[in-house]
């Protein structure tokens, strides 16, 4: 059996663990009938869960793993725990058992592990995290989303390069509009490093896939398909979108429950209303993708539900099949070829 | 006649000027019948508009100003002009005939021309630009957003003094609460620059109403009443979470026009929907303050209407009439002598 189907995951990450993760694979086996799981975590607490499922219990094996990472373990503890289901989780991916692994636990832990026993591949300095989100023209994919504070315009280039072919895979899209998020579209703006990004990404063999300088309303617009950015700015642009989304949600509740004549309302328009909320719901763009690693690494939020755990794993399981980390490797190979081409004359 | 409720206008900024500028202060006016208005920009244009106005033409004067600085102009160029009408209400602060000034014009040359003609507070290392937004428990003030890319930790505390008096005025909060923007809200989250601030400003006289670190989502949240950044930071956040309303107001619509039972469904619930739509309105939002400067700056925005104009009429009028500045000197001096009293024992 090829690899290409298999997944570990570690049924022990997240605030609903482990049964929202086996209920989550039971749903994503159903759709993906010929994924496999991996599942590490205390076999006592696991087995039970699995032997109630339908579908899942035919797709996976059973690891037992005793250890647990929690959600508040600084990642130092979590990389001395050599039995943690997280760990083991990982190991597969390193041994050549799976092709990529899954988790809702802690992510500073998930990152350093995923750091430490996969590595970074070669010609990435930083691995980044990326994710999907709504916009007016479609998905959109955003990175860094938090992992690196400190960045130098090579780590912004590289961020462009993996979310092009991230992009490619995860949205379909055969070229990606690509754009740096800064606070004007006008080539001056922004400091040095970010002007530095753009000029190389201009020159590179995406180049023409590169829109320039974007803006925060850019984002919800659909202005570029991938928004690149460091991960402090990812991290509090994806937060404070996610939140003005969520306050608009709630007053629109308020208002359909405001009295007789709006609850009308809301069951005449409910067909479209609903769809809208389907379409926004964050659990449809569950699972951050760590890129730049060795293997296909996702991690699921960790207050998701079943329906949400599946949904990043169907997002793994596309990463996995469409051999993601080979067209990085290709991606970053065309790229290196092209700025060593252009160094007498670059800057 | 005090100076204290005299606002210097310029005239000719922004996408709409003359004509929005001027029944923007016609509607300020009615609102506030004891505002007087210095208008400067070219009579021949100028009078005409305010000949047809009931109200501001008893409450404002015309100063002829000859020069346009446009929205394109680089501010250095916009600095040589000395007949601008930006630039003359500006000198009009300068010269102690106004108590602050109001433009929708470029920001960079609005920025430039009071920082020059103004001078910075004594105390204060770079001004800040605030502005104020809708959460899910009222107004929230956030700055700054865009003056200041480079930052250190000095800044952001002056910026977070600023912030406080600023939300005691326009929010009429006796004690707002502060929190620094970062990506966790646990202690050892940020750069160095964001652990110092957070450190001075628990040691300083507002440390009472500081609550920490607070997260993208807790901006629409309402967490905290002021929200403190650097300047791309914020510029960023503040577009981003303007684009996502903007997205789910789009699609609202959409889905409301979609066919007769949504019509029929926006109809019976329209009383709440449209008290949801202005009370998200980017134009009840209006009006930008430059803090920091010997004097009251308030940045309309360039795109809006009368009705957004005459809003940010009214926060320059609020802070004009509370004599924002006294206050930010009051805050500034107790907080060096604070500083100072810690010094032995601070690091």
């Amino acid at each position: 059996m090829s690899r290409s189907n298999i997944l570990a995951v570690d049924a022990m990450g997240g605030d609903a663990a482990p049964e929202a993760i086996i209920a989550g694979l039971e749903i994503a086996a159903e759709r993906q009938p010929k994924a496999r799981f991996m599942i590490f975590g205390p076999e006592a607490r696991i087995a039970p869960l699995v032997a109630k499922t339908k579908r899942l219990k035919n797709q996976c094996s059973l690891h037992n793993a005793s250890d647990v990472v929690t959600g508040e373990m600084k990642p130092t503890v979590a990389l001395r725990m050599r039995d943690s289901s997280m760990r083991r989780a990982i190991d597969a991916v390193l041994n050549n058992e799976a092709a990529g692994v899954i988790s809702a636990g802690n992510t500073g832990a998930l990152l350093a592990l995923s750091k430490i026993v996969l590595k970074t591949m070669k010609g990435i300095d930083r691995p980044a995290m990326a994710a999907i989100g709504p916009s007016a023209k479609g998905d959109v994919v955003m990175l860094d989303l938090g992992l690196n504070v400190v960045y130098d315009s090579r780590n912004l280039v590289e961020f462009a390069l993996m979310g092009e072919v991230f992009a490619r895979i995860a949205l379909g899209l055969p070229k990606p509009s690509l754009g740096l998020l800064n606070i004007g579209s006008e080539e001056g703006k922004g400091d040095e490093i970010l002007r530095s990004a753009a000029a190389t990404l201009r020159e590179s063999p995406i180049g023409g896939q590169f829109y320039g300088f974007v803006e925060g309303h850019d984002i919800a617009a659909g202005t570029v398909d991938v928004v690149v950015t460091d991960g402090f700015t990812g991290n509090v642009a994806l937060k404070t979108g996610e939140g003005a989304l969520k306050l608009v949600g709630e007053l629109l509740k308020r208002v359909f429950t405001s009295g007789p004549l709006a609850r009308a309302g809301y069951l005449l328009a409910r067909g479209g209303l609903q769809r809208l909320r389907e379409w926004l719901d964050p659990r449809r763009y569950n699972g951050a993708v760590l890129l730049g690693l060795n293997g296909v690494v996702v991690k699921s939020h960790g207050g998701t539900d079943a329906e949400g755990f599946a949904h990043a794993v169907d997002v793994a399981m596309d990463m996995i099949s469409n051999d993601f980390n080979s067209k990085i490797a290709e991606g970053l190979a065309a790229m290196d070829r092209s700025i060593l081409a252009s160094e007498p004359s670059g800057g």
